[in-house]
């Protein structure tokens, strides 16, 4: 037989990845040079890169001289990039991942002006813009070079560091991506000024649940700053985010960074989070509706002997020192048969088998692979009443 | 300033990838266990995977018991991976990857069956079918575990063994597409039979290709076997494909296998063969318009004096020898102007510098980066004589 001759052949290699998650204040001040030294640092002889800049119509009402600021910046490095275009300015919020014509005139944008692999697209807003842009770099071309300046609490210190980018397809979220790291992350702290405050709150969600299940001290920090936090000062919000930034960039370096796995060790709170936000209809913020996922898995891990009473009271303390609110009707409704249901979608997703992070302690991860429906049930009515 | 404290982040992993190529015969006679050996070793305890099958029409109209055949061979797998809903057969050729109605439909098939990230899509069929399911695959819940089952001569020594998936988008070939390894590739040689002598034919134009940039005594085995190789010998043929695929395999490894450089040198003769695909539209087969182009190069090299005057016969007799038409009076129209464009779109699909690979031998690259266009006029009118 032919076979027999021809043997099989292994294909196996690694790829690569690298790229810079920086802090800075101002980025389009002409005299800011996060940026351009980071442009310069890619120049190549004899070559002027295009760039395509994509912006949240949001900050443009906050900041009404950004398209221009932006535009004097880049009129000083014309010798090595060039804007393209206009600046697209789109709309954010999780409604842009919605819209496949939104879709479709950026990547139509890549075609008309000429973006090639070689040159970039800039995205600039909160995650939900980051996550549409990022898919749209990652399949023109099969890649253009991304740059992204997330802009909200929730971007800089967790969606807008990862790798990975999303559209919701026929109302399933994030039913279509990639993963695809960025070539560098610009994370400028003025821009949180123009948040309203759920969305300063909601951001810091992500921050206490890395705490939670990598870092002690990191917990302690946000319990002894939490009034302060929550008053707004910028200062400990940009220490909030540089940890949680550095620890969820370690965890993707040293883990699994696509994801080849079942576990998903980052998604404490995610499961009941992720069905509460449909269940509300995205009324929640993302942040909000984690808090109350993450304050759920903290009670079940009490009650099932997992936590000691003690870190469940200080947990719980703190989301609501915060201004979470830790309880919604929804976690009830149909009798908590909908809530159950979310986590056969949380392993649907993923695949493979149910892995569930819950809490041994306060840094101290838990990993189970099945949630009994009656203590989980116990566990929402703790919350409802809980003061 | 604050981000004086906030030092940068730094994350930097590497993605690894592996998958094999198996050569085989007969792929779901009840008896071949090469398919069914994969999936039992990615078995994974209590759980039954999902797999998604899709097919390209022709076969269907070549093996009229090929869907009953699949179903049975996966029958007797149903404690391991149960097919979802019906097999999804459709129209293959370059013509499924202009249609986005049809990329929906796989991925809403996607979504309706429920297929997860370890679940599989098994796409079986020609190199246009196998990049368009290969996107579906890529960008559906961030990456399904694909499949692929080859059934051509072009797609199981070339593109379906590779890294890359694409579908057209408005007019523009490959405009979207992701860099995503199969997770295994199966060539099924008995499947060759049912292709007609221009797809026989046509698929050996990358062998040669390969030969010429990477494998000097490949190129000698192809010519001393041109006459059997033309006459459909399927042996010889499984041979030319192995060492193929081989080589082209062996290049992703140990190059740069998402392509972040500028340089392809698997390229050569593509740039005038893509541009000669458009100009005829679409009607010469891929390999036939990269067999023109490898002409024109060839005779290119030779006239800037890098490639000796017996290589360069040596090379176009081999291609007229296997029935290749090395001409076509495209490469003369609009005075060539048409042809010289080709090559500024080729450097904007890649982006960065012009590269393009001509010879310096049989089994020896060079490459330039710019093109004469006076001496590219004489080698379009040298081939046009030639007889």
């Amino acid at each position: 037989m032919i076979e027999d001759s021809l043997p099989p052949l292994s294909s196996e290699f690694q790829v690569p990845y690298r790229y810079t998650v920086q802090f800075t204040k101002g980025i389009f001040q002409l005299t800011n040079t996060s940026l351009q030294n980071f442009l310069i640092s890619e120049r190549k002889e004899g070559i002027i890169k295009k760039a395509l800049v994509v912006l949240d119509e949001g900050l443009t009402l906050h900041y009404p001289n950004l398209i221009a600021e932006i535009k004097k910046y880049f009129q000083g490095l014309s010798s090595i990039v060039q804007l393209t275009g206009d600046i697209m300015v789109i709309p954010g919020g999780e409604e842009c991942k919605n819209n496949p014509k939104l879709w479709e005139s950026l990547v139509n944008a890549v075609d008309t002006y000429g973006i090639d692999r070689h040159s970039y697209i800039i995205a600039i807003g909160g995650g939900a813009i980051l996550d549409l842009v990022g898919y749209v770099a990652a399949v023109s071309h099969r890649g253009i070079r991304l740059v992204r300046i997330p802009t909200t609490v929730l971007s800089q210190n967790d969606s807008g560091v990862g790798v990975k980018n999303s559209i919701n397809h026929q109302g399933k979220k994030n039913f279509l991506g990639t993963f695809a790291p960025p070539v560098a992350v610009f994370n400028d702290l003025l821009f949180l000024e123009s948040l309203d405050d759920r969305d300063w709150r909601s951001g810091m969600a992500e921050a206490i649940k890395v705490s939670l299940i990598k870092d002690r001290d990191f917990f302690l920090w946000i319990e002894s700053n939490a009034d302060i936090l929550k008053s707004r000062n910028l200062e400990k919000m940009s220490y909030l985010i540089h940890r949680c930034a550095e620890l969820h960039i370690h965890h993707i370096a040293n883990g699994d960074p696509f994801e080849s796995g079942s576990s998903r060790p980052l998604d404490f709170g995610h499961w009941a989070g992720h069905k509460l936000e449909y269940l509300t209809e995205f009324s929640l913020r993302h942040g909000e509706a984690v808090a109350i996922g993450m304050a759920l898995d903290t009670v079940y891990s009490y009650q099932k002997n997992f936590l000691p009473e003690e870190d469940r009271n200080r947990i719980l303390l703190l989301l609501k020192k915060l201004g979470f609110v830790i309880y919604h009707p929804e976690l009830s409704a149909n009798e908590k048969e909908n809530l159950y249901l979310g986590l056969q979608e949380f392993r649907e997703h993923l695949g493979g088998m149910l892995t569930i992070v819950l809490l041994a302690g306060i840094g101290k991860p838990w990993e189970v692979h099945e949630i009994d429906p009656k203590i989980l049930a116990q566990s929402v009515d703790f919350l409802e009443t809980y003061v």
